[in-house]
C-alpha cells in the first residue's frame, strides 16, 4: 500500500462552475431550483452528471431504482469501493446546493485525482441516489433506502407521485433511468457524504467544517381530523364540528411540543390539505403531516405521547375525530467512529476550524450507515436556510468541505486493503 | 284584473321527480352532486332545464353572463314579469337541493298553472342564475350580481377558475351558454326565491316554512401570512418564522371571534393554501380566507377590528407578516315588506306553521333586492346540513315551500297591473 499523500487540494473554481451549470437545470426565477425526482429535469441533470463522469474516465452503472454509480478504478479491483455522493433531486422550491453539492464534490474529487495522476488502492464510486427529497414521492431517501435494504425494491418502485399517482418506477422508466443493475447487496468499504448544513449552527460559530457524528432520530406522522362539512353562513357556531379549527389547535400544539423540548427538538407541520377547501363551507376534513426530530429516542417517545394527547384533547373539545398515524420512525443514527475520525483528521490537517455536529435532516448517509461505515461533512449555508430558493453557500466553504472529503476518502481508499 | 284564486296546490310528486332527475347530473358516490359552474355538467343541467321549460310552453332566453330566463306569458305583455328561481351550479361536494330546489319550484309552479289553464296578468319568468356558489369562480352570485349592476359584465366574464385560471366567460362560451341577451336593465315586478334553509333553525322548531325577512351582512377576507421557508430538520425552533404556526393561531382566533358575538355571528375559515406544502419544509407562506356574517353592520365592524388585531398579534409574536385584505363587503339586506307579507299570507292561508327568519347565506335574491322587490321562502333541510353531499330535505316540506311560492307569486302576478 502506498503512503497517502496528505493535504491534496481540489479545484474550487471548477467545483463551483459545475454546481452553477447543474443549477441551470430546473432554475427558478427566484434563483432556486425545482428539479423533482424522476421528472424530465431530473433526467436532464442525471445525463449531464453521467457525461461529466464518463469524461473523467469513470464507468457508469444505473441500478433498478435509478441510483447512479460512477466508478474510478483502484489499484486492486477486488477491493470494495469507497463511495461518496448525495442526490440530484430538489424540493419544489429548492436551492442549488442541497444534494447537488455532495454529488459535485464527489466529481471534483475524481477530477482532482485525475489531474494528479493519483491511483488509489480501492476503487472510488461517485453516487447519485434517487428521490432523496421525498417531496414528489414520499417517503424521502427511497434510492438509498432500497440500496440499504430498508425498503423492498418493489415497494420503492411503487411509490406514487403525490399529485398524479404515477409511480416512481414508471417515471424512472420514462426518463430512461430504470437501470439494469441489482440494487445493493454488495460490499461498500466506506460512504462519505458532503452536504450543506441546512441549519444555522456552523455559520453562527464562524466555522467552515462540521464533523457530523450522527443523525437525529425522526418520527413522521399523518393526522386526519374529521368533523362535519356544512354551509358557513347559516350554521350557528355552537353546532359546528369544524375540522380546521381542531387542526389549527393541533398545529399550534405541535409547535409547543417542539419548544418544550428545546434546544434539540424540532417539530414541524409542513403539509396541510383541507377538504373541501371552499371559502363558504365549514371544513369537514383536514389532513396534515407532523415531523418530529431529536437526537434521543427517549425524548421522541415523550413527544409522541404529547402529540397523541394534544390531538385527542383538541378533537374531543369540539366533537371531532382525530387519527394520528405514525408512518415513519427513524431512530437516531450514530456514524462510524473511524470515518468520523478520518473527517476530523482531514479538517485538522488542512487547518480548517471545525466542530462536531448532529445532523437534523435525514440524509442518504443515514441509510448507508446501516450497511457500511458512513460519515458526513457539513459546510455552512447562508442564514442556515435550505429547502428554499434563496438557499446559498460560500464558494470557499464548499471548497473547504470538498478538500476535507478528498482527504478523508483517500484515507479510506488507501487503507481499505 | 281577475280575482286571485287562493290556495292552489302544486304537484309535489312531479317536483320531487324533477329534482331527482336533475340530481343525476353530477351525482357523487355519496349521494351528493358536484356540478361546478360553467362545467360540462352545468351545461347538461341547463339543457335539461331548458327542455323542460320549452315543453311547458315557455320562451327561453340566455343573457351574456349565462343567466337563463324561461318566460310564461301573462295576459298583459306590457307588464314586467314576476320572477322566481335560483341556481343550478353546486359546491364541489354539494347536495341535491341547494339552488336546484328554487329552479325546480319555479318550473313546478308553471307546470301547475298550465295544468289549471291559469293565465296570470303579468308574465312569469323562471330564472337560473349563473355561478351562484362561487367555489369555482369567486366571488359567489356573479350572474345575479351582473344582472343587478353590482358587477360589470366584463368583470363577471373575466373571473378566473380558481385552479386552471380559465375565465367564466370562456367556459360559458365553451358549454354554449354565452347568450345573446343584454344583462339586466329591465324592470322586474317582483323576485321570489325558494331555498332550503341550510341551517338548523326550522327543523329544530318543527316548522315547514321560514318567511325570510332579510339576509345577514357578510364580510369576506383573504389573509396572507408570510414567514421564512426552511428545512424542517436542522432549523432550531427559536429561529423559525413558521407561517403555518401563525396562520393556525389566526384560524383559532377567527373561531373565537365568531363565538364572542353569539348567537348570530358566523365566522369561518374554509380555504387554506400552504406553501410550499412539503412534509419536511417549514411553511414560508399561508393563504387563507375568512367569512364573517352577522345581521348587524355594527357587529361586523367590531368583528373586522377583532380580526385585524388578532392577525397582527399572531404575526408579530413570531416575526411574520400578515396581510388582511377585505375583498367583499355585503351589508345586511332587508327584503321587501310587501313580498314578505305575501309569503307570510300564503303560508297562513295554507295552514303551514311558519316563522320569520334571517338568511345566513348569500343568495341571488339578495342582489335582486337591489333592483326589484324581493323575498325568499325557506324550507327545512335535514340536520341543518348543506354544502355537503348528505344534504337532504323532506318531500312534504319541499311541496309546502312550492305551494307558498305559487300563491305568493300569483298574488304579485295578478296585482302587478
Amino acid at each position: 500500500m502506498s503512503a497517502p499523500i496528505r493535504n491534496l487540494q481540489v479545484n474550487g473554481a471548477r467545483l463551483w462552475a459545475s454546481l452553477m451549470e447543474l443549477a441551470q437545470i430546473g432554475a427558478t426565477a427566484k434563483g432556486g431550483v425545482c428539479r423533482l425526482a424522476a421528472s424530465d429535469l431530473d433526467g436532464e441533470a442525471r445525463r449531464l452528471f453521467i457525461g461529466w463522469c464518463e469524461a473523467a474516465g469513470c464507468t457508469v452503472r444505473v441500478d433498478r431504482i435509478g441510483n447512479i454509480f460512477a466508478r474510478r478504478p483502484g489499484r486492486d479491483a477486488s477491493l470494495p469501493p469507497v463511495m461518496t455522493g448525495s442526490h440530484l433531486d430538489t424540493q419544489p422550491t429548492g436551492g442549488k446546493f442541497d444534494g447537488a453539492y455532495g454529488v459535485m464534490a464527489g466529481l471534483e474529487l475524481v477530477r482532482t485525482l485525475n489531474d494528479l495522476g493519483y491511483e488509489t488502492e480501492a476503487p472510488i464510486e461517485i453516487v447519485a441516489w434517487t428521490n432523496e427529497e421525498g417531496s414528489r414521492f414520499s417517503p424521502a431517501m427511497v434510492g438509498s433506502g432500497v440500496f440499504a435494504g430498508v425498503f423492498e425494491l418493489a415497494e420503492g418502485l411503487a411509490r406514487p407521485d403525490n399529485v398524479t399517482g404515477v409511480t416512481l418506477g414508471a417515471e424512472l422508466a420514462r426518463i430512461g433511468f430504470a437501470g439494469p443493475e441489482p440494487v445493493g447487496r454488495r460490499p461498500v468499504a466506506a460512504y462519505f457524504e458532503a452536504h450543506i448544513e441546512q441549519g444555522p449552527i456552523l455559520e453562527a460559530a464562524g466555522l467552515p467544517i462540521g464533523v457530523v457524528t450522527g443523525a437525529q432520530g425522526q418520527r413522521w406522522y399523518e393526522v386526519t381530523v374529521t368533523g362535519q362539512e356544512a354551509h358557513a353562513g347559516p350554521t350557528p357556531m355552537p353546532r359546528r364540528r369544524d375540522a380546521l379549527v381542531g387542526a389549527a389547535r393541533m398545529i399550534d400544539a405541535v409547535n409547543r411540543i417542539g419548544l418544550a423540548h428545546a434546544p434539540y427538538a424540532c417539530a414541524t407541520v409542513g403539509f396541510v390539505q383541507v377538504s373541501p377547501n371552499s371559502r363558504n363551507t365549514i371544513p369537514g376534513r383536514v389532513f396534515f403531516t407532523v415531523d418530529f426530530r431529536h437526537p434521543e429516542d427517549a425524548v421522541l417517545t415523550q413527544m409522541d405521547r404529547d402529540l397523541r394527547q394534544a390531538c385527542g384533547e383538541a378533537a374531543s373539545a369540539i366533537g371531532l375525530e382525530a387519527e394520528v398515524k405514525e408512518f415513519w420512525h427513524f431512530p437516531p443514527t450514530p456514524f462510524h467512529p473511524d470515518l468520523i475520525a478520518a473527517v476530523r483528521a482531514a479538517a485538522a490537517a488542512q487547518g480548517y476550524p471545525h466542530q462536531d455536529i448532529i445532523s437534523g435532516a435525514g440524509h442518504d448517509a443515514v441509510y448507508l450507515a446501516r450497511v457500511a461505515p458512513a460519515a458526513m461533512i457539513f459546510v455552512p449555508c447562508v442564514g442556515g436556510i435550505s429547502h428554499n430558493e434563496i438557499e446559498d453557500a460560500k464558494p470557499e466553504d464548499l471548497t473547504a468541505g470538498c478538500n476535507v472529503l478528498l482527504n478523508a476518502v483517500l484515507e479510506c481508499a488507501n487503507t481499505a486493503s
